[in-house]
């Protein structure tokens, strides 16, 4: 489900980042024979998404801690819901617990958000998917806490798919030139999406052989007509100042895929609690 | 302002994440010599911050662009101001593009929660404080952004002050014993903060030399009394479920500190674009 | 071109590896001002890849030595030509030839047999792409060195496009079944590529919605067949126990694209030497 | 036999490049549960190395992970030989497998090579060394392989003995001046290599205390005619331009060692390959 | 006791440094499959500290090895003690033993050390503490060996405390200036020390709000003027040019801390040996 | 003089420790345009040793902080004597102080330790040499101020230099068997060095080949006899218990080498200071 290599290295980075080199009072007042049990309580409505990482956290503090799960990612979870339990050295629990917390609430903020306007447009055959704006260093987990959420990623780097954007047409001389010269150099496995800004745009894409075709902030009417034209020859990608408020009139215009930032980043994170019974 | 070994870790990590191997759509249709101007633009009204770091990322991708502001970290900025211009290889700027734009709009987001929250208690004698509820591996930056935006951090780590919990106080017998212990063990130049959830518990941490004090989820009138009590010989923060509803009405009880986790756990990233001339 | 931060990576391991904690010899015997000029020069006939890496070992060792080209990346060369001419201190030139040309040596090894079997096959509308059976560490060094010499890339990494085999289909019931659940998956930017052994596979694999077809280890006539049916409704893949001998054959079927390990796991360096004057 | 925390920095690396954040297939189309059972069978004679290396792959994956040996590091392996059994979870054998086969291969077209030298000179008392044209990141792996292949190893890197080659005699005034510079600097542990290309040289190596002279390009009597001069006094080490054709006609001089940049910098991996029962 | 994964990393480097690819005389001479038994013994009295160091070097080597203590951190031991048993395998014990001595020789040494200077003022109220004169890289350990022998630490790095200089007064305008300035900016968890040369000075630190001063190379007898002005309003470090002659004078003016560079920067490596049985 | 890719590394880690995050009074009190001219003094007498390494701390800070030097490595100073001047951002100075200060008095402390060692023994022809037992993570440094103190450096790590101890020859069967074995698998450029308790154990490893033999903790006496039996034909080094007083009687014995921990192990720092005009 990941790279754990890279998981890993964020979980040692962001224990540097918040013990240094001593957890202070823990570490000057508990014994170091101290066994606890704990438990994780949601304290709010929400989709859960990191439940492994969280763990991992811990155990990577202190592979004898057990952690344990009552749900699974996915799983839609009530106020006051026990979602985990934790035993082991006291020490151990307390050290892991912010940065375990602080993952996990975030991976479940964006997948509640997520859940959240997924459930929108499920009436709708289209897909949410997210974008590049999100938090640098946990990419991983914020594409992985979307899926969780049920939409879907856009690319995930700037290698693994072209987007042919505004600079790019005009540094080549126009959208069939772009489309032209970069399909004869890319990998036969690479997709590539051309933003556009009009009807005509779109269908010169279309003839130049686009796999995707972006509208950027195009009005309902626009890209109705786009749905129309583009007749499922090319994906056609609604982006651009979607809010919740347009969402669904989006969908119903008939494109394929709508593009929202707001998944990642401006999140509100789930609020989880970690408590030592 | 920063330790920067720390910052360009940040962003050359952002950078293999974002671009992993290439650019596969400049570097295929950008000519390397290839020069442009842009211009940086907020979309919505805010406090700026990050705006040195945002120019390290296209530094460390090419010594050779030049970046300069309008505006400087802190100044409050307009819808549709051009707060920065770029000027270099149009590769460069299309690669580093999304990350600093993700780093300065998130930076920018705190700063500006975190100068609405400073703004509302701006009669008061009181502080808001951040929490360690911030984004693994990028504390360094989340923090500078609260101060930018006018709050006050609250300790940064496990290890640079004592923050004595429900749990430290079982284990060693109580809040005279927890704190006896501990300062008799730790740095002179370290502080210690006691939780405590009842007058008494206030009561007894003054007298056993506590220097801080955290008023967990108590009532304005408990608060009230606690400050009275206290008389200036301890400082106060209030914390727990604080929202900006309640926020002014505690500002009033007289507490010294309130930390809010939700400068930095829960936050909409400022818009702002970058565009090419 | 590159994410020269991977490149800096590689080249900084190489020095770690090379030198150790000192060049005993050099740091020894040649004095701290003493400048010398060197050429490199080729040794035999080839295709040139990699000079900028090149370059790059030596500045990152010193970056007041002045490296320059007479020829560039891609450029046939004859035996005996001079490439490149490097002038500063003597010391540095030692220390960094040893990395820089078995970077160079080895990319244009790449970049040479690449072009060789590009040639072969250039009165056909196919392409020769690599795959992963590239050496760990210098992927993105040889795929660059693949492109260089006129062939293509297959896909980066395993997280860029689907690769469907055997045991994936197993595992789902069949290609329909595989092929459908992962579109259902994946980013609408990824594209999916099936590998089949009988023109059966292909054609549940192009019912199914495959982008692309792995023809695996199949004979020249059945690929003719392959090509036959598929009508252009996919891209097909020629693929396994391709050599030189059968290369032109295979061109012949029709197929799109030839993939060829070779390109990368079995390649003969380049000679190329570095002299002082 | 190795010092395995280099080792398992060039795996994680390794995956790094290889997944980067997901094996997209796998991960999407393989049950968590799902365990296999595979081998790996070599389909071409050679002489095997590199089974620990190919074995922590998985396991660094997933410690969890069975991997059984038929074979040791240095046995002649026929086609078709199974070498390697292992057990566990699809999901881990399909990520790994690559990685595995990758420095597998490598490692064992090393030692296959370097077997090959090692027995055409087998009745002559002679080694055969390799140099430093190894391939960058992976040196400790290859210069294993030539070990395992019967071959021996010159030195690793520039800091673990002395070798002195024309512009370090240029640099100091002469071979003479040059050796009694150096032995006094050095560590006691430390040996001196001398290139020569006269017997003019190799004398005045002799007469300075050299430990190894190198005989750079000489002909067959010019060695002769070294290998008498030099009565044992020194190690004679043959280099430059040595093929498979003239390798025993050298052996015959007497000189002591035999370098071979080929035996790394030009080899063909060894085909084998992994399947899941 | 430790963040452990900053330990970690130490070791991984001191591993890297010390084998580098391999050991050459153990992995050539001792079989694989060869156990032992060895034991630490001190051979000088001392106070140890580090022991759990000294295990995760062999741990990490090889985590099938067996280590068991006959002391534990902070007890005085006598030339002669075994202090430790290590059970495994004889490869592992060679490779792990330089390093794991090399660390747990400087800490019991600066523990050591750290006892005389405690034992020589234990009648009198006062602390000694060290400095941030450490050997870079090993901070976390050599401050923790100073606790294990009784002193305590001053602060960890230039984040966690305030230490206003000359310079930082000069550049403010006076030490009332100074403390005003800096008190309205950093956390209310954080304390402040000013350095000063005067009782002029220490009166203008107290009044400003102080939380601990640094009475530089002070006499006796304007320390103890310090003291009795002071009246436990600030905490009152002696600093400068202390030596173990002076100490006992100084403690008896009644300062409360007393800092001393020697206790990490001067150390003599207390005498440990490792014998296989 | 060193590979500086490893000693960037040291200063990084070094900043990072001692920083972390912020230098909070600095950065909060210092102005970012103040400049200041700096000295550094050295206030014992001793011999200088790291002057570009500090030089390093403060460019890898700030690149344009200019800092030249009065004196060079290896030069005796005396008390009193300004060695540096450093001009630049105040700021970068102050942040930089602490860690150039301690890497420049250690490797000043070591430079003057040896050369107090190599006087001692000026008129006898014998080397002083260093041992592994230097300070994890800075060997690098460490062996360099040896040899600017005017002794030498013993193996740098265990891959460089082959050492037979005691166990490696009970496990092989006797010294012979144990230099024969090794002789047979190690590159001809490392040299093998055995370690002796008696004059038998010395007649035995230089009729076995050995290149260096270690006169364990011999008498005055027996190494006399030593030395006559050797006769040249190998390098006779005494280890084990020298002190400063049996220095010179060791090397009237004469052995070749004397090896001394405490070189390295037990250090005096140099007392330095920066002070800002």
């Amino acid at each position: 489900m990941f790279n754990w290599t890279l998981i890993d290295q964020i979980i040692i980075n962001g224990l540097k980042e918040d013990i240094n080199n001593i957890d202070i009072t823990t570490d000057n007042l508990i014994n170091d024979e101290s066994i606890s049990e704990a438990y994780m309580m949601v304290k709010e409505d929400g989709v859960i998404a990191g439940l492994s990482v969280a763990k991992r956290v811990f155990n990577i503090i202190d592979n004898k801690i057990n952690v344990t799960f009552n749900v699974k990612d996915g799983d839609e979870v009530k106020k006051g819901t026990k979602i985990a339990y934790i035993k082991g050295k006291t020490k151990s629990i307390l050290k892991g617990e912010r940065l375990a917390l602080n993952l996990l609430q975030r991976m479940s903020g964006i997948a509640s958000i997520s859940r959240k306007y997924k459930e929108l447009v499920k009436d709708y055959p289209v897909r949410i998917v997210d974008t590049r704006k999100t938090t640098p260093g946990l990419r991983i987990l914020e594409k992985y806490a979307v899926r969780i959420g049920g939409c879907h990623n856009h690319r995930y780097n700037l290698s693994d798919a072209v987007m042919i954007k505004d600079n790019h047409i005009k540094a080549t001389g126009g959208i069939k030139e772009a489309i032209s010269k970069i399909k004869d150099k890319i990998p036969h496995t690479i997709k590539v999406e051309v933003e556009v800004d009009s009807i005509e745009g779109l269908k010169e894409a279309i003839k130049a052989g686009a796999d995707i075709v972006m509208l950027d902030n195009m009005g309902f009417k626009e890209m109705e007509k786009a749905v129309e034209i583009a007749a499922s020859r090319v994906i056609l990608e609604a982006s651009g100042g979607i809010t919740i408020d347009t969402l669904v009139d989006i969908a119903k215009t008939g494109v394929d895929v709508i593009s929202i930032g707001a998944l990642t980043h401006s999140v509100k994170s789930m609020d989880i609690s970690l408590n030592i019974y």
